[in-house]
């Protein structure tokens, strides 16, 4: 049984750490922290968690009883918390971008600050880094758009099969977060598929940093709001160099994949879904189609909120403490 | 352990009692059959599945091997398959409404059917009939509407407060099954609200059976399908008797439910929202605003595949074999 | 050929304006302001007027080169500019709550407000008031609820058929402004059902008001937000008096509405809908159907912003001027 | 004035047909044919042409009383009924894709007919072939893919700027007919994203056969059905050979489309929504941002039953006999 805190409970991703965490039998969760609403119940904010009973806090994190801490926390602002929290001996994963890159002057460049405490952590996608993950003080739990398209490209990188990929992005609005905004207007996004940040958005190099450790790959990234609540649907463009079929490549991510509890691997012209994960931590990979032009399509669809925010923080909790992989976020996507 | 059989698997609500049997420790899928899919792998109908391996079978019921079998089977259907497992031993969970009539004549007349083999089951909202529910051999799972529009009623009836109620429905799509209609065709509802059988629909007698148990209500009826995938909300609109305060009327339900572990009672003025029991079995009862009419609005949410079918049905297994209640179906509500 | 201006073009209502008097032969459009976007293209802040070419103003009441203006301003705003338009000769429909009301103590009760300039203003509504509205220089636009509302409920109360009117109405996201919210933000609404202002929404006592100048009748009215961009679909539940066929009652529709342009009675069983009418500025009314406990069922359905605000202050401009009544709005509905 | 036949009427694009039609001085409609529905008064099929009061007929291509007949009849239907009609001297609009190929190979090839009567016809773009239009007995109206895609395309192509161009799709559901399907059914594509045909869909071929009328590229094409009733918004993906500036390009773009009527092309940088063309004719084209590897975005947005298919039909028919080009369908886009 650990203790667990969590920085910044009020947002969509604090609510489904609070929703996962009610039913971990190895957790405890001492604290859940908002500014805006500390004294309020929590499901006054988060009106599915009616089983919850305790109420924010406004905790500082110096005051955080906690072995873990999830620090659900604005991109800026996870670096000013973070590390008062090392510092004490608690162990976090980060659900901000401020802890993601290898490269400080990357980050700087893209999110526009300079980046006032730098740590060493670890890119807190288990696929590629488990063992790490194991030890690790520090997780920095990847982007949403990163976590879809890294698992898409990543077999295709490390076989050197491309020199270049777009990845088309597709996703549900609640990645905006839980503010408000023109865009999120329901009449304004309702009917309507919003291409936006092109070819500017933050997630292209955290993708184009990992895609990289295998291959040189020229990374090209666009993201398009949707209607829809959560999801999102990667569609990968890319050439192959050498002369495979869909079959032979569905088999090169097969294997890539085959102990990977979270990851499925669909047969060559099964297409992925967003309903299929909804809710849940899985990442479905798909498709596999090759046309004329020799340009193959990669499909993966994950729920931004889970597998691309929250569940993979728990997943990552569960492996730094050694719990089962699966527990707590076995849930099988809502569908229909 | 025990054998559980699902017969009619291939649905929405066999693919709901597939999902949360998949998690439940105490329990042993045997048989899952469809005869229009028999042989074909589960995840390529459900492809939300993918943890399930099994294959649909075409048994009959005189061969399946099981403790229970829930007959996600069509009205009418049911009415042949049930009583052949029962003879065998088997309990039955019934999703159809063949059994949910106290009286063969309601039955008869609004289902259009002669009923083949009429048996005494119980109604199995276990709100009302828990301790029936726990020795019953058959129990007749309650349909959607009657869920949510029974739980919202049933406190003012049991006080006699009220003669007459209204209720007026909003209800997902999901409702009407796997099988694409004109009605169900995307551009057809989507951005539109659609009243259907407005004065007609058989969840109307259901409805009005077990409101009349406890006070001579004339139940008034109407459903409207509304562009949402799941949920049922319930708009009770309806007078009282006597002249009570919102906070006074939200005691009673308070009282009436305290000991409930799926319903939960608002806040007087507190509106529940679907998102907050999507995929869940809770159904939220809230509102008790009072107008100068004298007319109080009661409000309530259930997700109609799970606490207005399968989680019910699950929720009805673990009270007949003495399992939590909550087993498999903790869930709380996908939000957002 | 008259001049028209706007005061409050950067609103919803106010971009229905601009797109309807854009193929309005004998319109010229001379002023369009907003306070907030003065020396912005229209086409900026209203994407699909990319045939507009000029710009938000921020032209005063009193600088306004106009014979009619439309006052798409907020409730409390209006009445402080209509006078000073009505003082220099300039006619006035008004799109606000401010002159609906033949008793300014009801406005001031449900507004909140102090009313600063009371004026004898026409009810907007053509169907009952065309020949006042011809020579009227102060229109007063009904809301949105009360169009849809009033029009399906009224043949009955002429005929004294019945005491009491429930309307419980769905109406889509756009009915709530250009402005985001919490309860418009895509995640909150998408797949949901908000009943909001559950016995206080302020278009009750306009319904009421009307409706009981033909019979005395007690109105209860209960909206609720459906995840629809455009439309309100309304229900009326109320109990016939007199013993009538369906099609009885619609034959008094038929004869209620036999000369109005814009208002289609469907036939008795036939169900309006809102793809139907969207974008158009036609009222459908259908139903009629009739349950055990002698409640009538009446459905209408229009397009909020068109027939229940801009469409229909057009056509109030029309009538004022002798223009062809369905000038520039002879659209039918955008089905589907 | 014009006599007017429409040879499959009751679908989703005889009913825009008619729409527009309605509203249309210079035609009379002599004929809306539908062999299911005879006999049927056509708003009962169209609920929104309530202002419609003849019926469907099933006139056979022998008997229809026509200058001009839309043919909007499957592919493989055309083929058979064109020829009638311009024997007897009737010009004809076709909506299928039976006449859409130079190559009657490739067009055997992609939809898997042998063509019975291949003829000469002029593919209906008028922003390319308006001259020929005028003069033609016969006009095949380009898909609704290929419409948008190509206009998005063609500018670059015509400056010999690129190699390869990757259209990735997303349209409405509309797109897939009024037929109901698994893939349609609203539990099924409510939030979802579904990519389908990824690589061998047949406007493939089509955009290619235009796009290499200008210059030798590599057209790859994938379309993504999304939960949206209208609309198609296009991403091209395409590298350019040349060192250009988005401004540059966007320059390009307003000089190839400056006296188009329903081509907008907007500000660099700027992003088409589909609303801004919803059930209108015109097609928003826009963005031109450039990344760090060269690839440029071009989005374009049009409503796929309008300008992808019965608004460029009318177009069509306006061209061809000298009318107003813009005459009854100069609506602008139902947004919100």
């Amino acid at each position: 049984m650990i203790k667990v805190g969590i920085i910044g409970a009020s947002g969509y991703t604090g609510g489904e750490l609070l929703r996962f965490l009610k039913n971990h039998s190895e957790v405890e969760v001492t604290a859940a922290t908002s500014r805006k609403h500390a004294g309020v119940p929590i499901k006054k904010i988060h009106p599915h968690l009616q089983d919850i009973d305790f109420k924010f806090t406004d905790l500082s994190p110096e005051k955080i009883d906690a072995d873990l801490v999830f620090t659900a926390t604005p991109h800026g602002a996870s670096m000013r918390i973070v590390p008062k929290l090392l510092e004490r001996g608690i162990r976090v994963v980060d659900l901000s971008g401020d802890y993601r890159f290898d490269d400080i002057e990357t980050y700087e460049k893209w999110y526009g600050f300079k980046h006032e405490n730098p740590l060493d952590a670890v890119y807190g996608l288990p696929e590629i880094y488990r063992n790490d993950i194991k030890k690790a003080d520090l997780v920095a739990n990847p982007g949403c758009f990163p976590t879809g398209s890294i698992l898409a490209g990543l077999p295709l990188a490390n076989e050197k099969l491309v020199d270049l990929m777009i990845f088309d992005c597709k996703t549900g609005v609640s990645g905006a977060g839980i503010k408000p905004s023109d865009v999120t207007h329901f009449p304004n996004i309702s009917d309507n598929v919003i291409p936006y940040a092109v070819t500017i958005h933050r997630h292209g190099p955290e993708i184009n940093q990992e895609i990289n450790k295998y291959a040189p790959v020229k990374v090209s990234f666009t993201p398009h709001l949707v209607p829809v609540i959560r999801g999102i649907l990667t569609t990968v463009h890319t050439f192959l160099k050498d002369d495979l079929t869909s079959e032979e490549v569905e088999s090169i991510y097969d294997t890539f994949y085959q102990d990977e509890p979270f990851v499925k691997v669909l047969d060559a012209g099964e297409i992925p879904r967003l309903s299929a994960v909804r809710g849940s931590n899985y990442c479905h990979i798909g498709c596999f189609d090759i046309d004329e032009n020799g340009r193959i399509v990669i499909i993966s669809a994950i729920d931004n909120l889970v597998k691309g925010a929250s569940g993979q923080a728990i997943q990552n909790m569960n492996i730094m403490y050694g719990f089962k992989e699966k527990k707590s976020i076995e849930f099988m996507g809502l569908h229909p």
